[in-house]
């Protein structure tokens, strides 16, 4: 049995992992969890999307990870969890070109130094746009406090700020002249947050919306904050940067893996099982108190 | 110029530094930051404590880190932040014992595996209760409510449960018969919340305390509810894992680095600048939301 990746490229580490193996010819077999788009979705996902490399097997890979995380990576009995481990440890066994991962201890070092503050700020902040933009008025029928979305935003434009002046500064790339993991790692997270920056313009969105019926119901678009805002527009130093990474993984992969992503809002239209809402409803909203 | 490291012995990162620097006989200069100290008694500290390899500096090291966070690693113009980076760094240029970050790709994954999850569940979690208890009360003269203290506790043991039953499981250290980074990272974090577990029996504190007199005064204990509680004391596994696990790095070592840390009750006796409470108290109350 060969490599096996277990992957949901709703998540930015998955697609992290996903767009590594495939940038460096990795061999692997996809097996596509689909875990998130499952429980959105309350059906059996399609096999396949996004990938291609292999059979897909739908359901949560629950014999895999007690933590029910994806993603997970499983080579005979041997089982990883965690998107920074599972790059380490590709970078290691395929032995990657070195810029991936430098072998210059303080190159390394400052890959290292990015990966750990990346999940303390970007990590920590990115995907809560998500959350309160779309997954959230999507599954509990309401929007946030516009103050909330607000705090939001400030904080990721907090990390933004720092990613540009602590780590990129006037380097091509966050660590040097060449692409390293630490890149990989940032924009696949920056990608989840289509919406980080409003344009001072637009105003915030009203307190809540009323609740859409009980039955199954198209949900209510975030209007007018459109969740198309592109936090690149007004970052021209992170955008050059974003186009260096993307040449650098390849223009076409990178699309593939971001197309479900991308396609976020298209969600927003879809039929939810009203009883999985219920569930979830609580739940989230306490997540993102 | 040597190696030059900035600590703060009350945060965690900073005690792992040390403590690794230490057991592993690296020679260093103690920069004696004392940041945090700094900020809740409004003096500039004392030079030295809880170390003694070198001179100190008080005050934040402003020039050395943008991010004006501890630990930070200075070797001549190479600056190094971030608690991780700063250990494999060091365990790769003073090519410390294997067992620390074993050379076995599989071993040197699950270290990774367990340092990335270690960030986004005990480190998120095991801080807050020394927030809750000291902290937050020290400086702001108010108690949280008690439901703030049961989330935080909440989260706490689910963290302690996975790191138990997903982690150690039956091994002696975290990732195998010896100990390592992961070990290291873990326990020095766990020293921090003395307080996570309430036996049963005490009540909760009530939601809020009467604020203090405005002026320098002693800051109520948060009583009933000890901060000495021991979050080891019902949980076997994890004790008898903590005593290996200090056994390997050297019980006095890791008792004179834990002082400060083990002697955080004396903390609310001290006298604070009412000034300072005030500018804090805002700050640390949203921190907790």
């Amino acid at each position: 049995m060969g490599l096996e990746l277990y992957l949901d490229l709703l998540s930015p580490p998955c697609r992290a992992v996903y767009l590594f193996a495939r940038r460096n010819c990795i061999a692997f077999e996809l097996k596509d969890v689909e875990l998130f788009k499952d429980a959105i979705l309350g059906t059996s996902a399609a096999a396949g999307e996004g990938g291609g490399e292999g059979s897909a097997q739908p359901g949560p890979p629950t014999k895999v990870t007690l933590a029910k995380k994806v993603p997970v990576l499983k080579e005979d009995d041997f089982i990883l969890a965690e998107g920074t481990a599972i790059l380490l440890y590709l970078s290691r066994k395929y032995k990657t070109p070195d810029h991936w991962y430098p072998s210059d201890l303080r190159k390394r070092a400052k890959v290292d130094e990015y990966l750990s503050w990346h999940q303390a700020n970007i990590r920590a902040n990115a995907p809560k746009t998500m959350w309160i933009k779309v997954l959230i008025p999507l599954l509990t029928g309401q929007a946030l406090p516009a103050e909330k979305l607000e705090e939001v935003m400030e904080g990721l434009g907090v990390s933004l700020r720092q990613l540009e002046g602590m780590f990129l500064q006037e380097k091509p790339f966050l660590v040097g002249s060449e692409v390293s993991l630490a890149d990989l790692t940032a924009l696949v997270e920056l990608m989840q947050s289509p919406s980080a920056q409003l344009p001072p313009s637009l105003p915030l969105p009203p307190p809540s919306l009323p609740p859409p019926s009980p039955l199954l119901s198209p949900l209510p678009l975030l209007q007018p904050v459109g969740v198309g805002c592109d936090i690149f527009k007004d970052r021209p130093k992170l955008a050059a940067w974003r186009d260096r990474v993307e040449a650098a993984l390849g223009k076409e992969l990178f699309l593939q893996a971001h197309q479900l992503i991308l396609n976020i809002k298209q969600l927003s239209t879809i039929q939810i099982n009203p009883q999985l809402k219920e569930q979830l409803a609580p739940v989230l909203l306490k997540m993102m108190k």
